[in-house]
């Protein structure tokens, strides 16, 4: 908590919810237009925060949302945000499922490079079977849910060699006697591992933060695992205090069980804050944003959660069907999530589908209430900070405009920007190069 | 011919030479500078060139020049440039051999939809066999030249299906009616190959100019076997207009021999300009640039072309050795020309060497005398054009602000951006769907 609360943007283009494009506020475009993500980034850094973050997912069907059908990739869109903004993080989503270690290592590398230090990856095992069909797979060859996070733990391990292919201060670049770097400084990744196998040196330096911070957000024990090894920032999207606290403990448990520092394992919660000038205005808008969603597209939106199961073949005033394990190699944590609030609360299919579409959020009301709720949450051991997932505009900027200056009141987040790196803002370390931690080793 | 002389500007950090880093008026830092990059963008944009240009490699050894061991990714630092540009083209290089085609085919799309349809792809096949250690391959496993080229042509067809994924008008955003897009112009790839399998579409839309401007630098038979059957732009590096001519007549009678518009395949030469107030400072620019290689050096980057050959072990001042075939599959045509010079001229190995060391170019004078040449190779059918390889940032201004003043004068070259797009500048058609031609073929 050293460096008060973590706030971040989620720039989501159109929106998750499947009408969120039709409100009059978002541009009907926004998924595929630089300009929206331009601006979300500037209010974002205008307002002080930590980080903007882009997710992702690679396989679609024409149920899909229409954000999932037709956005940017996180890579390209983050880098041309950080050639338009000069201190935010920006955080990116990348497979390690479907991606190969040495050009991932090596675009995150590039884009830590061009922006500073400010570079995140937030590290997914693609929950989407059908993601197979577009890289060369027969669907059933979709990596087991548990396999996945075995691939995830060996290729986060072989990035994070690559990043320290170079020791800071390989790099001499003396025009006067031609000595442009110190070949003892530079080290081949040299890994040959259950998945993958990597000899070379990746042909990027570290940036000034030293790596890229790692972000992580699996729910599941498999993910928990995950994270607790080996992310900086985890986040969920718990939607209420209770379970965020749980989840909070548990995760700083999990790392000071693996015997790191529980304050450099940041557990943040993912929230759609309302925010307006009376509490009637902000139920108002929030009604706004859900007045057109069919039974159709509720339906269908459950099902991606389901790896596209197609739930419009069951009676929709029925009892919540039972489904008897199927989709858990999806999203694991979501289904179980659905399956039991459904149970618990006798739910129909239509019931549980409606309950999913709508935005749940305590984080709605005034500026007031809303820096309340925030405190509350962060002081109380439920999250050491937040990720805004805010796509209408106007609700992004009356949180920055209305909340954090109250936030700053209280001394819970920052006046002006004290570092120039994401683990600065973060309160991160700087990662060391492994090779000269052992080098100084060898000499004490 | 119809939009005059084609100009663009290949952005090379601190320099293919070994020894440009050491240049006074260069970064040494240039290869991983955002400045430097930006900046030669923005002279480029000045001049109203085509585009900008990104090379690139995957695989590094303590042996490697500066430039190589430590540069930016071409998709990141493109995407960065485009925030900052507003009609200058971008083209990123991506190797077909070690990349999979819904990958690429979505960052170069999406690269081209945050541009506004500025985006151009420069395939390659990866001639390092090192590569393949750094992709979980044995090096042994690199493919064969020939198998290279075979996985390009599919790489690309795959990439192209992928590309026309939705028509130009498949989404209709209509906010009243809650239609967001046809689903009837929406369109899986279903493509099952012989190296690639890809069965879902693309998560992104087409952008103004329908597909990126595909690029291609394949020399040997197999290089313009692809090059005439599948890019838009190709590019040699002949240094002399009779070489020049060759090439440029045996492109354009493959690409007319295929059914193809030989306008339609732009044949332009990479060259290194040295414009000065005078011909004296020219020289004495260029003797500069090429004062410190030593022959350690030289025959290093030399054992580059022949995929990292150790050529210490021979004897620098006996004749040129016979190599027996060796490194053929790495990139053949430097090898073929680099062998083929020094039977000719009868070159010992260190004068080989050093040859490939010199910067070779008959652009070098006053701006008039450039301004000539290059009316001259492009009137007699050598080129369509030039890409630019100046990283002295002096170089590229002097050109842009000596030479092609003088060329508007000769009314070779535009005064402003008459389009908005890549293929606008290039003078190439805007790429139709393949699946839109087909309904209206039904029509017919």
């Amino acid at each position: 908590m050293g460096k008060g609360m973590v706030l971040g943007t989620m720039i989501h283009g159109a929106g998750e919810r499947r009408t969120d494009w039709r409100h009059p506020a978002i541009p009907s475009d926004a998924s595929t237009s630089f300009d929206f993500y331009k601006k979300q980034a500037l209010i974002s850094e205008r307002g002080k925060l930590d980080f903007v973050f882009v997710a992702d997912a690679m396989y679609i069907t024409p149920q899909s949302a229409p954000h999932y059908l037709n956005r940017f990739e996180p890579l390209t869109i983050l880098s041309a945000l950080a050639a338009v903004t000069s201190n935010i993080g920006l955080v990116a989503t990348l497979s390690s499922t479907y991606s190969e270690p040495y050009a991932a290592a090596r675009q995150l590398a590039s884009l830590d490079m061009l922006s500073g230090g400010r570079a995140g990856w937030n590290a997914v095992t693609s929950g989407l079977g059908g993601t197979a069909l577009n890289f060369g797979h027969r669907r059933d060859m979709h990596p087991e849910h548990g396999i996945r996070y075995r691939m995830a733990a060996e290729f986060t391990e072989v990035v994070r060699k690559l990043w320290d292919s170079w020791e800071d201060d390989a790099f001499i670049r003396d025009k006067d006697s031609g000595v442009f770097f110190d070949p003892k400084k530079m080290h081949e990744a040299e890994h040959d591992g259950e998945f993958f196998s990597v000899k070379g040196a990746l042909n990027i330096a570290r940036s000034p933060q030293g790596q890229p911070v790692i972000f992580q957000a699996g729910k599941s024990e498999d993910g928990r695992r995950f994270a607790t090894d080996t992310a900086e920032v985890v986040f969920a999207i718990d939607g209420e205090i209770g379970a965020a606290r749980e989840y909070y403990m548990d995760m700083k448990k999990r790392a000071a069980r693996t015997g790191r520092n529980p304050d450099e394992l940041l557990v943040i919660q993912g929230i759609s804050p309302v925010v307006a000038d009376t509490e009637e205005e902000a139920f108002r808008i929030r009604e706004e944003l859900t007045a057109t969603v069919s039974l159709e597209e509720a339906l269908a939106d459950l099902g991606r959660h389901f790896d596209h199961h197609d739930f419009t073949q069951y009676e929709p005033d029925a009892p919540f069907p039972d489904l008897d394990g199927l989709g858990a190699n999806g999203f694991r944590s979501d289904i179980e999530r659905i399956i039991k609030g459904a149970r618990r609360d006798g739910l129909t299919l239509r019931e549980a589908a409606m309950r999913e579409a709508a935005p749940k959020t305590p984080f709605i009301g005034t500026p007031e209430h809303v820096a309340g709720r925030l405190e509350e949450w962060y002081r109380t051991g439920a999250a050491d900070g937040f990720m805004l997932i805010a796509n209408l505009p106007s609700l992004l900027e009356s949180f920055v405009e209305g909340v954090v200056p109250l936030l700053r009141e209280r001394g819970l987040f920052r006046e002006v920007y004290e570092g120039t790196t994401l683990r600065d803002h973060l309160g991160l370390p700087f990662r060391e190069n492994r090779y000269a931690r052992a080098g100084e080793a060898i000499l004490v």
